[in-house]
């Protein structure tokens, strides 16, 4: 195959991993000793820069976690739900489901509160929950749900679980890095991040920003000793180490990708690097006669969801192929309800990239599409 | 300071991270699509070799999980043993005592059986026990002790534990690819390793590789989401991929690092090469007079324990700085008998690093060694 893409890096459009830049890679090359000094001072900056990120110094501690989000997200719900504790799961996708499912495999499940997949969590209908359960201690919220590409109301909704005097728990997997999120004028009990997602580092490790008041009172609630959080943070507090070998190269990567993401201009200026990519991505498929599955106001500039086209003429194994044989990878749908794949717009990515991702998809559209939406000019 | 270790990559003689070699380390230098054909092929080869190296392609399988080795070994025990059984634990220092607390925390703990910190765990105790306690159904052992460097009776212990018809657990975090295990020979229920021991990857994933007919009935055994290795296998026979985010650098650099371990001629080679660093480390401290805490028919070729010698002159901190500052770092001691230090000997590492450790040493006790410990030959 000769083409206009060969020896090109490859570009993940996808929910994570996502495309890394290469200072991040290069500061994968070097050993360190998890208990040695220089790990230790690296170790503290990402956690000090973690929480300044939310802007939730002072009131919150950020504590990684080896492993991927899903880890760090059930040791939240295992650590910071009391044991008598129940939690309100908000579910609109496959992470709020999959949050419903770690609560109630240790007995903390009050309720799911599901919305379609296409539609925001109501604020009303958390209200109204809460106000009928008093068993309700906890409510889980994803942020961006990366099964649809949806942001939910975050203000609003947090807003309500205050006044109702609940603790709110945020996914922020997705989110955090790539849309603003602000713990001060937004109370959060608990927000869980990961390395791989807007802050680009590589995965391997996530994180859970917890209201130290609260987590101080948390001692026995884990289950599981390896996502025992509160034990997690009695470890950093006594000598600033991880309890467990930590993924060295991986924490060094995510010290390098936030000295990036300072310089790039902090999560203002990459929200807005991120909805141009979104913009660009939307416009593009547009063009070509794709249907966005998420309402504009709804959508967050991190995935979007795509309807598989009508008449038979797409094949979306066909797509995917041709476009990975280009060097762009993109994802499957994930959606209970409707045919449909996903391009993600997050990563260290801009214009170039996603121009050059939608250059491919317009030799695939001019190679495949039907004669509606096939291009009048043929790329070669 | 101008020495002559300046320059010089850091060496970790610690039980992990190790010192990884720059093949390695260049192999993590990639972005990788999680869901997509090359990533898969990866995992598999992995997952293939891993089996193949402990002797049990056909009878078991090898199932990766995100996080650290603790993380695997909690997935060992929550997921292979039964919701109504009950693990004999065998203690002789602390990661055995960390398997007794998770299984504790699910309520599966039977009973410990404890030997002293510098004995291996006798089979005859284990007999004894698992005659005592017809609930117990599952035994597990740590194969080597990275508490003292303590390498316990497998092949005794395993046979006595098939004889008496329970299952056996091997935590086998410091000793795969260390120390060859064969499960032909040395019936294992299941064998907890990790990337970044004597695999020589880097850390940040870990692995079971678990009995097939054993693993096909523990469905729903897991409390924990994350940690249910029972999914996680479904996962990779279904699709062939991880559940949840993989740490793609880190699978590429285990990927990397198990190639290297073949080129060297498997683990009878690399068992070979750490008996010799061990052989020199052991020489060369006991030519400045410190004593070993483990017999020498003991030993694995690990991790060493040296006792903190008497007199009032060694100041451990002080030791650790030296050392470190000349780019060789050790660990501190773990025993609760005895103030002790440990000098790990695994890792892509030979004789010319041991040279260099050793030479640091001699510094060290040039400078600061008691007289009676004083090398005669100065080092500047």
């Amino acid at each position: 195959m000769h083409d206009i893409f060969a020896d090109q890096p490859r570009l993940l459009l996808t929910p994570g991993p996502l495309t890394t830049s290469p200072r991040t890679r290069a500061a994968l090359d070097k050993d360190w000793g998890s208990r040695d000094q220089d790990f230790i001072a690296l170790s503290e900056g990402v956690r000090t820069r973690l929480v300044a990120l939310a802007g939730a110094a002072g009131s919150h501690v950020a504590i990684p976690l080896q492993g991927s989000g899903t880890f760090a997200l059930e040791a939240a719900i295992q650590s910071l739900v009391p044991r008598h504790g129940r939690v309100l799961v908000l579910v609109n996708g496959a992470y709020g489901r999959r949050i419903a499912e770690m609560a109630a495999r240790i007995g903390r499940l009050g309720r799911v509160l599901e919305a379609p997949e296409n539609q925001p969590i109501p604020p009303e209908g958390v209200r109204a929950a809460l106000a009928a359960d008093a068993a309700i201690t906890d409510v889980a919220l994803v942020h961006c749900e990366t099964t649809s590409g949806l942001l939910n109301p975050l203000a609003a909704i947090a807003d309500t679980v205050r006044e109702a005097g609940r603790r709110l728990i945020l996914d922020a997997m997705s989110s955090f890095g790539a849309v603003p999120i602000d713990l001060r004028a937004t109370p959060c009990m608990a927000v869980i991040g990961s390395a791989n997602k807007g802050l680009e580092g590589v995965p391997g490790m996530a994180f859970v920003i917890a209201d130290l008041a609260h987590l101080a009172g948390c001692a026995g609630y884990a289950v599981s000793l390896s996502l025992d959080l509160y034990a997690q943070w009695r470890g950093f507090e006594a000598d600033r180490q991880w309890r467990f070998t930590p993924p060295v190269q991986v924490v060094a990567a995510l010290a390098a990708a936030l000295d990036q993401l300072e310089e790039e201009g902090g999560v203002p200026a990459r929200h807005a690097r991120y909805q141009a990519n979104c913009a660009m991505l939307i416009a593009g498929m547009r063009a070509h006669g794709f249907s966005v599955y998420i309402d504009d106001a709804h959508q967050a500039p991190v995935i979007v969801t795509f309807r598989i086209p009508q008449g038979g003429w797409f094949d979306f194994g066909q797509f995917y192929a041709f476009l990975a044989a280009r060097g762009v990878v993109i994802y499957p749908g994930k959606l209970t309800q409707e045919p449909s794949f996903r391009i993600g717009c997050i990563g260290a990515i801009g214009r170039p990239e996603m121009a050059r991702a939608l250059a491919a998809i317009h030799v695939f559209m001019a190679q495949h599409g039907s004669a509606k939406n096939k291009p009048q000019v043929s790329v070669q």
